[in-house]
């Protein structure tokens, strides 16, 4: 392995996107979404140690999920986890998790990857990573991985993409939102747009560069030993640094990619029974029900009738049931339960 | 109060309409349905009590329930229950206890009750009850108390009257099992057809009599210390005596009656809020849903988006979601549960 090859893992949201199932207190990083025995984180960092020294992969996160981080990973030290005080999404905090690792290695190329993604050819996927850090070692180009879409998601971000640099690396022309369905099947069609995986990579000085140049605000408060977050604005890296920077490059991929930011993501993921229902962990008897997700607590069974596109969730003390790609909805649900209930149930 | 006047509460059954929250070893009788802090058996016996003396009233239960019984009524002496030791039905239960009636007072009239129905006019039922008890203390007839049926339901039975004995009191014609919407928008149109109750009002020697015209082999089985109902058939009074005996007359009633016998009479039963939902017990959250049904334990959430007309049942490890008027799909559940997954959620 190349020891001038580090990893960031983004592990400090709270994942409310999940709720029931992720609680404030754990995140759903720090579930086992698929029932197989290890949580998301764990199965974020197995992957990234198969091809990246394992003492060069950091894990920022909040402090509140210090302890769960350390739980989950036993084998990372101290040094490796960076601790944020305050939720200021991901750009102050990874200015200063490159900040960290510049003060260790001035020559390090960095993948920084979001905990929460599914990636179902592990071979493929080292590979185009590694491809990737060579690229960037080679070029002060910021680069993010483009997957190729294979249906017109709407939950996903999209990148048009301008012409080939090199090989598989293209100059990106726009980053486009979540699109509407309309758009998102022009998309498709067309072999200009590819979704935005939020996996970049990039040489620790191109990225410091890039945040003194465009977010020269963020650095003097994480460039130290003791940052200070809560003066920092909360932003996100693809706002702050990603759409406007104008060495952006998009690698093109194809690693069985899929972004586990909310359920219906979640449903596409994952294997279907004959009716299209996806269960995890959970015994239960469906009739005439289809498209459905339901998530239960293990040992515990759902009876369901004449559902169609829901999603039934239960966790604790709490019982979720709405259509399954009624993403929006569930921030409004966790604000209300706050609004209502307190913290008894978020 | 008359000393001569007596009551059966029929307290045995299985109630497995109500699974999930009524289980095996806690039927629906002993649930507090409504969440007012009492059980529906109490309430049963709490209604009758205001004009039958207390050490009057008997309880029919099975032995498994024996116990739940005792503390719920602290105030019922060994004596006043009736224990099965097997499930055979309402008939043979009944013959048992009118024998153990006869033998304390051979001059009885009885009322016999479910547990399980919603009275909501206290003083009109006390009169009513009074006035059958009249009438069967001087008739030799089988009374059953008629319900003018305020919509088209499809969930109870029907009596359809013939000419009238005298004030209130009218022969039967015939009885109807639970019938098509078609047929009971016609019988609520007309004015011959009364929803059956399911109380009836007899003097104990008729009773005993037709027992012995029409279900001599139960007899011999209960008429004596140490019932067998294991040999005893499993038969219903209706079926045994009331839907063939010539002496049946139904007295006509108005005491906001309910029969909770299923999810969707619960529903009908219950205040609703401004889209029509019921809600039992639980916090919830609802979004764009109307006409359903929840109950959760004590202190859970439910947050329900989208669902129309559908029952949402939690109760310890199990969680149901159908249409709330699939009265006949909950037998199948609980059957398939235990099917699949043997006694650990019935």
């Amino acid at each position: 392995m190349n020891h001038n090859h580090y990893c960031i893992i983004m592990a400090g949201g709270m994942g409310r996107r999940f709720w029931p199932y992720s609680r404030k207190n754990q995140p759903k990083q720090f579930l086992d979404l698929f029932g197989t025995g290890e949580t998301l984180l764990r199965q974020t960092f197995d992957r990234y140690k198969q091809f990246i020294p394992q003492e060069n992969i950091f894990i920022t996160t909040h402090k509140n999920y210090k302890e769960l981080v350390a739980n989950i990973l036993p084998e990372v030290n101290e040094q490796q986890l960076i601790i944020e005080e305050e939720w200021r999404n991901t750009a102050p905090s990874i200015a200063y998790a490159s900040h960290v690792i510049q003060k260790i290695n001035p020559n390090a190329t960095i993948v920084v990857a979001p905990s929460d993604h599914l990636i179902l050819k592990q071979d493929e996927f080292g590979k185009a990573i590694l491809k990737g850090m060579d690229f960037a070692a080679q070029n002060d180009k910021l680069v993010t991985l483009g997957i190729k879409p294979s249906r017109p998601e709407t939950g996903y971000g999209y990148i048009q993409i301008d012409e080939e640099q090199t090989d598989d690396f293209y100059k990106v022309k726009t980053f486009i939102e979540k699109p509407a369905l309309e758009f998102a099947e022009i998309f498709i069609k067309s072999n200009e747009f590819f979704w935005n995986s939020g996996i970049f990579i990039w040489h620790v000085n191109s990225i410091l560069k890039a945040f003194h140049q465009m977010m020269s605000d963020i650095c003097p408060r994480v460039e130290c030993d003791v940052p200070d977050f809560t003066s920092c604005p909360n932003i996100s890296i693809d706002y702050s640094i990603m759409e406007k920077a104008k060495n952006v490059y998009v690698q093109l991929c194809d690693f069985g990619w899929a972004d586990l930011g909310t359920w219906n993501s979640l449903y596409d993921a994952l294997p279907k029974d004959q009716n299209h229902n996806v269960v995890i962990n959970s015994n239960t008897l469906l009739y005439n029900s289809q498209n459905n997700i339901i998530v239960m607590p293990e040992g515990k069974l759902a009876v369901i009738k004449d559902l169609d596109g829901f999603l039934v969730a239960a966790k604790d003390n709490t019982i979720l049931v709405c259509k399954k790609d009624d993403q929006d909805a569930i921030r409004k649900f966790v604000n209300d339960v706050e609004m209502k209930f307190g913290e008894k149930y978020s």
